[in-house]
This record gives structure tokens, C-alpha cells and sequence, in this order.
């Protein structure tokens, strides 16, 4: 039996977390005297009632929590939070359609950064401060889903971190959730204060500071000018660029570094196969942009910002390599399927996933010279089960066909080719610009209606690493 | 220790073999009167006398072939077959150029049918006979090497078809695999000539007859014709649709159908999951030419021709499918990552693989809810083994792996996004039109230089199920 009514009354509670949180923008709306404080205090009236009644009425629940109940709750806060956190959008009249201003909320919360804002600037802060929210509230939950939610219900080979965190193997984090979840928070809030500081000492100012500090620890991508972050100096790109790689680090490392385990941190083999990755990528990239560009130190920055933007599925923009060479943007297209590291805010396939099926194909070749032998994978000195490498197969193969259906269904309604691929692989990689008409210059404003409620639904599935959202799709789920 | 005279002993027996193939079309342009027989006489004695030379020097060669030679040779055989067979384009000027002449020997021996030529139909018809010839010797290769040859290499799950063919399942085809090679041989030369006289009772001249049943039966793609098979009537693109579906199937079905056993046939679950997706994609694609075309029954033919010719990797044309709804081409454009029957000449992925893929996603999301419960994947009622899965899913992974990564390379020589994914999917399924610049009304003429080696590896790479020649290129192969 399904606990229907545990469900409820926890959807309940985190509605009135919700609706608090939309206290904070009343209050910058307030400090700018803005028009948008009415805007706010009704969204979260609306929200905190809605959550307190569903609440209130469910108070006598079992809190026995089963598996099917924790992936109907992961799949239905995602949504449920994008449906209440569009009010302020709606009741201010800064993004008036629903459909709209559902895709700009299911962008902030999984901290994916696609807009259909032709205009960003021209917003009051309050409702730039609340876009920006939606991608720190975004990360905070994707930090405790990753790392507690997910290996409990057994998603993609995300056991392999459980592992690693919830104390089975020596290499613990810590063995309890509740504790896990608040260290986590701690190192992540701690990294978006220092950010924060470290980009008003650079010039800006500490509105815009606090925004691009959710953005970028939560690998969102959100930006309040509407050239992105090209609209700030080399220094304060280069911050940027360093938060941005923090972002797409597996946070047990961040743990690791505050408690002086360094031999771990460079021990690890995703983290080095993560940093491989942006390095070679940057280098490549760098090399022809030379050509064209004014400076090498210019070809060299806008190569590292985009590749490990991009790679950390964050989305911040410092310039148009939708102008670059054909073989440049395609390339950045397949890094678009890399991925941050596991247990990251980025989202895509994760760096961990490539480094175990990369590391399994070689090992494929040597079990079909020696089919007798037993060859394992191993992954930081431990073998690696093939139950888990399957697993991570499966789950590397859903994500194609979903990318491929998903492109399907776009260029059924109207786009290109190119277009197509490039907004599926941008919103369920959680990254925010795409190709060709939603590029990194252009935006999802021209996408038709039906398009928008696809790329919401590719940035759910994405973020919640496919299985989670899929499984309720199955007859199986629902049976008995 | 490699046994390397064995390997050349082979293949000095194999191009004797294939030069004695270069006499039948020697004896064309004696009927024809035309100024290729010359070429045709030198080509096969230079052919003949390397392979004597070859064949005599290791005469006292042990007869012992180990599974590194198996490897070796089945890559050698394709590239020296590609090499001495591109003799007759050569030294007739058909094709001057060696790269042109090598893209379009190996686009017929790996049935591919991806063309270089701009003007078909200009040449004389001996070197068309030669070039429908490389799909007929293609095919009878493919045939041996899916049934026999791979499964013993143990190649990205060919087991399982092993399993059938090799006797070591009562569902046993025939064990011995000579005896199996005839067996097949006969049934493929037998559909050959049957839809010989089809198309001669069309109005075909049995010149054209001919060379496209070589073309049908190996799913190659070669037409005598500029327009391919636009160029016929009705009747007769609906017998080579009939052949090209038999020619996707597997041959063991055909066995089964020669000797009554209707019931091993109507129960094979890849080949009822073969014929419903070409018919549902056949429908849908009707569905929408419906709209444009002149008749119901132009708008079913051109659907129904289109579908089976891609899914079946053939690549013959009746209809620009380029010039439709951008929708129309994006199903193609993925119908062509699908791949007849396991067992037949088709080439890509498989529909077996799809199968098992499609079945043990379902499985997974099974035991994602019961994770202490044994589910095991089914086909035709026998359990498949999670090891079989691992592998056809290492299979599939990369396949997309090397279809990204020479996309990329194409790009980088100059190619655009879509050309290049249509040119190497195109390729690599051996189907032979792509998308864009190299669309069902262009061709592979004005692929650089590079690109056209990077596309006849990847028809070697594609036809030859991937790992036959990836392991080729690992250290481990080479050690010891």
C-alpha cells in the first residue's frame, strides 16, 4: 500500500519552506522599493496556506517511508516546487504565461539556467533575487539527493556513491543522512559567501555578487545582465571559473580538503579525470581560438570559461561559440553530455560514469582475448561490481534514447536539426545555452509552446539522473 | 607467438579467389563491346599473382588458427580486398583517383552503397557489373562472418547467435559451420536469382536485373541508375522492397521457411519486432507525405520503400526524403541507427540488440523496484544471460562513442553538424545516403579527402561489428 498520505504531508512541509523562502525577495524588494513586494508576499501566502493545509491534514501519517514513496516524492517536489515558485514571475507580470514561467522556475530549481527572458535587466531585483534563489535552493536539494536520496533507491549506479558516503566502506563521509545533508549545506553555503566576497572585491556589486554566487555553486548558470558574465571584467571571469570548477567537485572532496586530507583529493580518479578533461579541452579549444582572437590570454579565457561551463553544467556565457569554428561548437556539443562529478550541484551523465565505462571498454577488450579470466574494473584502488557497470551502461544508454526522443519530438514541432539537439542536450545536461536557435546569444523564448513542457520535462529527468522520474512511468511502479 | 604465415596464406588464397571474381565482369564487357575488358584482365592477374605469390611462400604453413589471427584476418581481408578491388575503377579512369576508387570498393564490399560517382551511368557495364559484384562477394563474407566467424571471436554478444547456429542449443541450424556457410550461400545465391526473374518480368534488362538483386540481397545499394530506383516503376520497387525485407532477415529463417518449420518463424521475437518497426514507421511517415503526395499509394510506396530501405541498411532511393518535413528526416536519420536482423547482411546496430536493450530496460526498472529478485531477460523463451547484456549494451555505447567521435573529425574537416552525423551514420550502418551534403539526391563526391578515409573506416568499422577491428588498435592485442 502506498503511504499517500506520508507523501502529502511531506510535500506539505517543504511548501512552507517554499513559501518562506519567498520572504527573502520580498525583503530586497523592499530595499529597492520595487513594485514587487505585493507580488511576493502573495505568492508565499499562497504557498505556506496550500502547504499547511496539506499538512495540517495529514498530521497523523505513519512515517514509515518506503522506496515507491521516495521516488514519487523526489519527481513530485521538483515539480510541485516549479509550479508555487512561478507565482511571483505570474503575480508580478514580469513573465506573464504559466508555460513560460514554468520552464524559467523548473530551470532555477534544476539549477540548468536555460531563460526565455529576452530582456533580464529590465526585471525589479526582487524577482532576479528569487531567479537566482531558485537555482541555491535547486542545489541545496540536489547536494542531499545525490548523496542520501538516490543510492537508497538504488538509481544509475549512484550506489557507487552511497558507498563512499553513507559508511558502508571505510572511505565514509559520515554514516548518518540528516548529518551528511547538513555538512554538505555548510561547505556549500560557505563557498557561495566566499565567492560572494571575492567577486565585490573584484567590482561588483553585492546584488549581482550574491546572484552569481547561487548561480555558480549551484551550476545553474542564471546571470542578471543579459550578456552574461561577458559583461565582467577578466578577474571576475576568472573567479568565476574557479567556483565553477568547486561546483562540479564531488563535495565529499570539499570535505576532504577542510579536514587536511589532501592525499585523498589527488588520489581520487574522478576528480583527476574530471580536472583531465576541462584541461585537455581548454588546450584544444585555446589553440584555435588563437587564430582569431585579439590575445592569447583571451583565447585562453574563453576557452577555460566555456569548457568548464559547460563541463560543470553551469551555463554562464562570455562569448558566442556559436561563431566558432563548426568543429569547435561540436565539440563543445559532446562536452555538453560530460557532466560534472558525482555528487556535484552539475548535472549530465557525470564525470564518473565516462571514467567507469571508459575504463570497462579496455577492460572488454582484454576479457576477449582471455575469456576465462575474471578481469574486474577498479575505481580508486576498489573493484567495481559488473552489477554497477551495468547499471551505468543502462543508465548512460536511457540518457541517449531520451536525448535522441526528446529531439524527436522538437524538430516534430518545428525546430531544426540543430536547434534540437542543442536545447535537449542543454536542459537534461542542466547547462542553459544550446545550439543554433537557442545558442549562447539567443535564448528559449522563440521555442513553441509544446517545446517549452518537452525541455521542462528533459530538465526534471536530467536532474534526477533519469531513473527516478521514468520508473513512475512504468505499469510496474503502480501495480498492486 | 602470432602464426603470421597462416594469416598470409589466407589471404594470398582469398585475393586468387578474388581475382577470379574479376574475370565474371571481364566476360560483361565482352558482350558489351566496351574498352574495359583490358583493365578487368590486368587487375585480375595482378590480383591472382600477389595471392599466388603469397599463397606458394607459405605453403608449409600449420593449419592451427587462434583467435588473434581470426581478428587479424577478418580486418585484413576487407581492407586488401578494398585495395586490390579498386584495381578495375583505376585502370579503366573509371575512377581515377585512389581514395575515390578505395571509398567506393569498400562502400561495396561492406555493402554499404555510399557512391562517389556523380555520374552512374555514364560508365561502361562491365565496371557497373564489378561494382554490384562487390556487394554479391560482400554479402556471402558477411553471411560466413556473423555466423561462424564472429561468434567464435566472441564479438559484442554474437554468442547468442552462435547459440542458434552452432548447434550448441537444440534450436541448432546446422554444427558444422562449412556445412552452414553452403547452406546460407545457397539460400542467398537462390533469392539473388529469384528476384533476377522478378525484375526481368518488370521490364528490367537482365543487366540491370541482375546487378540490382546483388545489390537487394546484400542490403548494398548500388543502382545502375543516377535516380537509383526511382528510376523503375511501382511493380518493381515493391519486388525490391519484398527482397530488401528478406535480405534484413535472418537467414536462419529462411532455412526454417525451405524446410516448413513456419512456427520457429512466426515465434522468433526479433523478427517480429523487425517487421513492426518497419511497418509503424512506415505508417507514421505515410501518414504525414499523405499531405504532399499525389496518392495515398505514392505517399505508402515512398514511406514503406524509404523505411525498409534504411532499417535494412540498404540505401537504394525512390524519394528525396531530405526535401521532407525536417520531423520526417530526424525519424530516418535515428531509423538509421537500427540495423536489420541479426544472422542477414544487413549492417548497424541490429534489431536483436534494440531488443534485448529495449527488453532488459523494462527488466531494470523491475528490479530497481525488487532489487533482491532474480529477473532475467527472455528471448524466443530462453533466458539470456546478464553477461550477453553487458555486452550488447558495451556494444551499443560504442557504437555512439565512435559515431560522435567521427562525426567530430568530419567537422573538423571542414563538414557541417548534420552532414557529418548523416554521413557517419550512414556509413557505419552501411546503409549508404545520408543527410545534407550527402543526401539521397547528392553523394560522397565532395567529402574531403580525410573525410572519405574517415568514412571507409568507418564502414569497415561498422560492418565488421566494431570490436573485430577496435581490438586490432589496443596494446593488449599485441603483447606478448
Amino acid at each position: 500500500m502506498l503511504n499517500k498520505k506520508l507523501i502529502l504531508n511531506l510535500i506539505g512541509f517543504l511548501l512552507i519552506v517554499e513559501g518562506i523562502f519567498m520572504l527573502i525577495p520580498a525583503i530586497v524588494s523592499i530595499i529597492y522599493h520595487e513594485n514587487d513586494l505585493i507580488p511576493f508576499l502573495k505568492s508565499s501566502a499562497i504557498t505556506i496556506s496550500v502547504g499547511f493545509i496539506l499538512w495540517i491534514i495529514t498530521r497523523d501519517v505513519k512515517r514509515a517511508v518506503g522506496k515507491r514513496e521516495g521516488f514519487i516524492i523526489v519527481t513530485m517536489v521538483w515539480i510541485i516546487y516549479s509550479i508555487f515558485g512561478s507565482l511571483p514571475y505570474i503575480l508580478s507580470g514580469s513573465i506573464p504565461s504559466f508555460t513560460n514561467a514554468f520552464f524559467e522556475t523548473m530551470s532555477g530549481f534544476t539549477t540548468t539556467g536555460a531563460s526565455i527572458l529576452n530582456d533580464i535587466e529590465i526585471l525589479p531585483h526582487g524577482i532576479l533575487f528569487w531567479r537566482s534563489m531558485t537555482h541555491l535552493i535547486g542545489g541545496m536539494g540536489i547536494l542531499v539527493l545525490t548523496v542520501a536520496i538516490l543510492p537508497f533507491l538504488g538509481v544509475g549506479g549512484m550506489q557507487l556513491f552511497n558507498a563512499e558516503a553513507s559508511g558502508v566502506t571505510p572511505d565514509k563521509l559520515h554514516p548518518k543522512m540528516r548529518e551528511t545533508a547538513r555538512r554538505l549545506w555548510v561547505i556549500y553555503i560557505a563557498l557561495v559567501l566566499i565567492e560572494t566576497i571575492m567577486l565585490k572585491f573584484g567590482g561588483m556589486d553585492i546584488f549581482d555578487a550574491l546572484c552569481h554566487s547561487f548561480a555558480t555553486l549551484a551550476s545553474g548558470g542564471f546571470s542578471t545582465k543579459n550578456a552574461s558574465v561577458a559583461a565582467f571584467s577578466p578577474y571576475i571571469q576568472y573567479v568565476i571559473i574557479f567556483f565553477m570548477i568547486m561546483a562540479g567537485t564531488n563535495f565529499t572532496l570539499h570535505y576532504y580538503l577542510i579536514n587536511g586530507k589532501f592525499k585523498k583529493i589527488f588520489k581520487n580518479q574522478e576528480y583527476k579525470f574530471y580536472l583531465l578533461i576541462i584541461l585537455i579541452s581548454t588546450i584544444i579549444i585555446a589553440f584555435f581560438l588563437i587564430r582569431t582572437n585579439a590575445t592569447i590570454e583571451k583565447s585562453f579565457r574563453d576557452a577555460l570559461f566555456q569548457v568548464t561551463s559547460i563541463v560543470t553544467c553551469t551555463g554562464f556565457v562570455t562569448a558566442d561559440y556559436t561563431s566558432w569554428a563548426k568543429f569547435l561548437w561540436f565539440f563543445l556539443f559532446i562536452l555538453m553530455f560530460v557532466g560534472g562529478s558525482v555528487g556535484s550541484t552539475a548535472g549530465g551523465i557525470k564525470v564518473l560514469r565516462h571514467f567507469l565505462l571508459f575504463k570497462n571498454s579496455i577492460t572488454e577488450f582484454k576479457r576477449m582475448l582471455h575469456p576465462s579470466a575474471v578481469i574486474p574494473v577498479r575505481y580508486n584502488g576498489s573493484v567495481i561490481s559488473n552489477d554497477i557497470i551495468f547499471k551505468v551502461q543502462a543508465f548512460f544508454l536511457t540518457y541517449i534514447v531520451i536525448f535522441i526522443t526528446g529531439s524527436l519530438f522538437l524538430t516534430f514541432f518545428g525546430m531544426d536539426f540543430v536547434s534540437s539537439m542543442g536545447a535537449v542536450v542543454t536542459t537534461m545536461g542542466g547547462i542553459g545555452p544550446g545550439l543554433g536557435s537557442v545558442g549562447p546569444v539567443n535564448n528559449f523564448a522563440l521555442v513553441p509552446t509544446e517545446g517549452k513542457w518537452i525541455l521542462s520535462f528533459m530538465m526534471l529527468i536530467g536532474r534526477l539522473e533519469l531513473f527516478s522520474v521514468l520508473i513512475l512511468l512504468t505499469p510496474a511502479f503502480w501495480k498492486k
